[in-house]
This record gives structure tokens, C-alpha cells and sequence, in this order.
């Protein structure tokens, strides 16, 4: 068996973004040299997401009103969370709703992905450097 | 290490539906001949989930009915996406909210499930061919 | 390639509960001997969840808050599937948005987690016996 761990950074300049990291994570495969496993994508942090999905600035916009939504910013004294002196009550409940990683496929070298289907970083709490994690097994 | 790659292809007659699809995943099973492992499902379209739960008809609608009442899909005009001529910035959101994926634990040849655990393939933008991936790895 | 599997059971005095349940799946690694891998945590029900976030009693609270109000327990005649006799309508929609299971990278023999990643058990129809299957492959 073979594996491979490789860490991506992001600091997003805002609060919230999402980007397109597909292209990124298909560098560690190649890397790896692996041909048949699973790629476990993740972020090492608890107010954001790893998710698939359309690459398309219509539907990230619309997550983004559906999750604002769901659990608001503000006013920030709606979430206990926000009692110990920290702001971001809202992104822990954002990053729940889409969820924490993914685990893709890898057949004959590459993400076994369908035609749409793209690997992105979404950031609930931005403005700091954060960490995502890959880690790919298989041979 | 051993692994397999199938796709399952459905196409639902009505927008969404929702599909037991356990004894096709356990065929794969079968056919890999692979004792202990992780099976990953998952659609390879991004309007549709992979999710785990009980087959029971009631619960079924309810989820129909939560993920409505959520992200409705009329008016088609409240989503951004659809102004890219599509209709189906719903079945995005719906997707992220039931997740993506599943990944099974293979124990002893067999898929590793509590009594209820069933594997549901969830359409929620029908009427076309789209497809379901198992992809198997172990020994 | 090596693999482990071992259950763990837990039986809350509450309906809903939510359990760090990080150190027990951290033994089961220990004793597994495996160095490089991927380790699936996931309940084998399903009104229950198995989800990574930060062990801060005002979050788990607002989870919970926020979780009852999306899908709350009463009336359970709101849910069809309590036409079944069941009162566990809701458990099944909170499990769905919380998710079903986690899969984490294995590094160097330990859960290869950022600062504040712990493993949670989050029950939503308790007062009684629920197992926890761990599952972990690699080498």
C-alpha cells in the first residue's frame, strides 16, 4: 500500500469564500503516483467545509444566501459559542450543513470524477491562515 | 491491496425520487471478492445524494418534504444558478443538505450495517440518465 | 494491509446527547498498529450521528437549538413516519443534517487532526443501547 499526506493553506480576505481546489488536490495525486485508492480531503479546522460541487459563481452565491439564512452572522449574541469571546458561533453551524470532507475515487491515476464534479475549500471564517489536509491511499 | 470500480445508472421518471440501492452495491461487493475494506458511493452528478437511512415510506416523504420546505424549487427565479437557463438551483442545495457520499466499512466479505442501515441513491433533478459510483478497496 | 474493526456502545440517559468520543476511537488505533491509513467512525443507526467539532459546551448547545428548530421533536404528529408508531421522526432529519460518519486520515500511528477536531457521537433518540462501529485500514 501506498499513501501520501500533503497540506494546502488558504487565508481568505474575507469572512466568507469558496474556492475551487481541485486542481490542487489532483497535483498530490499525481504526486503520490498512486492509481487505485481513496483521497480523503478535509479541513483541519471546524468553521469550514470541504465540499463537491458546480464550479458556476451563480450557485456558490446561493449557498451562500441559503446558508446566511439558515444560521446569521449576526447579531452575533444568538450563539452561546460566542459567550467565550470568539465571533464565529454562525460558521460552525454553516460548515455542519456542508458537511466536513469528501472522499473521492481514484482509478488509473486520477480523480474518478463526473463532468461536473469539483473539489472546494469553503471558508465560514476567514481573515487567518488554515490549513485543508489530503491523504490519499491505495497502490 | 484489491479494488473495483462500478457505475449504477438510473433514470427516475419525476424530478425527485429516492432509491434503495444496497443489494446493487452488495453485488459489487460480491463480485470484488474483497473481505475487509471501505466502499465509497457515491453520485457522479452534483443534484443528487448518496445517503444512509431506513426504508420506510413515511420517512421518505418527510425528507421529501423537509428538503422543500428548505430550498423549494419554485419560484425557479429565487436561485442565482438559474439564470444560466437551468432549473435546478434547488436540487444543489438539496444535495448538500442529505451530503454527497457514504463510505461503508467491508467486514468479513459483507457490508458492515446495523439492522436498519440502507443505502439510498436520492435524484432530486430526474429525467435524465445519471450515475452512481462504487468503488471498493481492501484485500 | 492491515485492518481493524471494533464497536462501541453507548446508552444516554436523554433523548438527544452528544459524546466526545475521541480518546475511544484513538485506543482502537493504538491497537490496530496501523501507521498510514483511513479510520470510518459511524453509528450503525440511524437517528444518530458521527460528526467532528470542537468540544465547547456553548456550541454543542447551540447545535442542539438549532437542530430543534429545523426539525423539532414535537408535534410528532408533524412526521409521517410516527404513523408507524415510532416518535422518532426527527431524530432521522437532525442525523441527516448532521451527517452519518467521519472518515479521518491516519499519519505516523495517530488521527491526524488540527487543533481543535474532535470526534463526536451525537445521539437524537436515546435511552437506549446504540453501537458505534470503528473501522480503520491501512498499513
Amino acid at each position: 500500500m501506498k499513501s501520501i499526506r500533503q497540506e494546502l493553506s488558504f487565508k481568505t480576505p474575507s469572512r466568507r469564500d469558496y474556492i475551487n481546489i481541485t486542481s490542487q488536490v489532483e497535483e498530490v495525486l499525481q504526486k503520490s503516483g498512486i492509481q487505485e485508492g481513496l483521497c480523503l480531503v478535509n479541513p483541519m479546522h471546524i468553521t469550514a467545509s470541504v465540499y463537491i460541487n458546480d464550479d458556476e459563481s451563480g450557485l456558490i452565491q446561493d449557498y451562500d444566501d441559503f446558508l446566511e439564512k439558515l444560521a446569521p452572522h449576526e447579531p452575533v449574541s444568538q450563539y452561546r459559542h460566542n459567550n467565550t469571546g470568539e465571533d464565529n458561533g454562525d460558521a460552525h453551524i454553516k460548515r455542519q450543513i456542508m458537511g466536513r470532507e469528501v472522499v473521492v475515487a481514484v482509478t488509473e491515476g486520477k480523480l474518478d470524477f463526473g463532468t461536473w464534479e469539483q473539489i472546494f475549500y469553503a471558508e465560514f471564517d476567514g481573515r487567518r491562515k488554515k490549513r485543508v489536509l489530503v491523504k490519499i491511499i491505495g497502490e
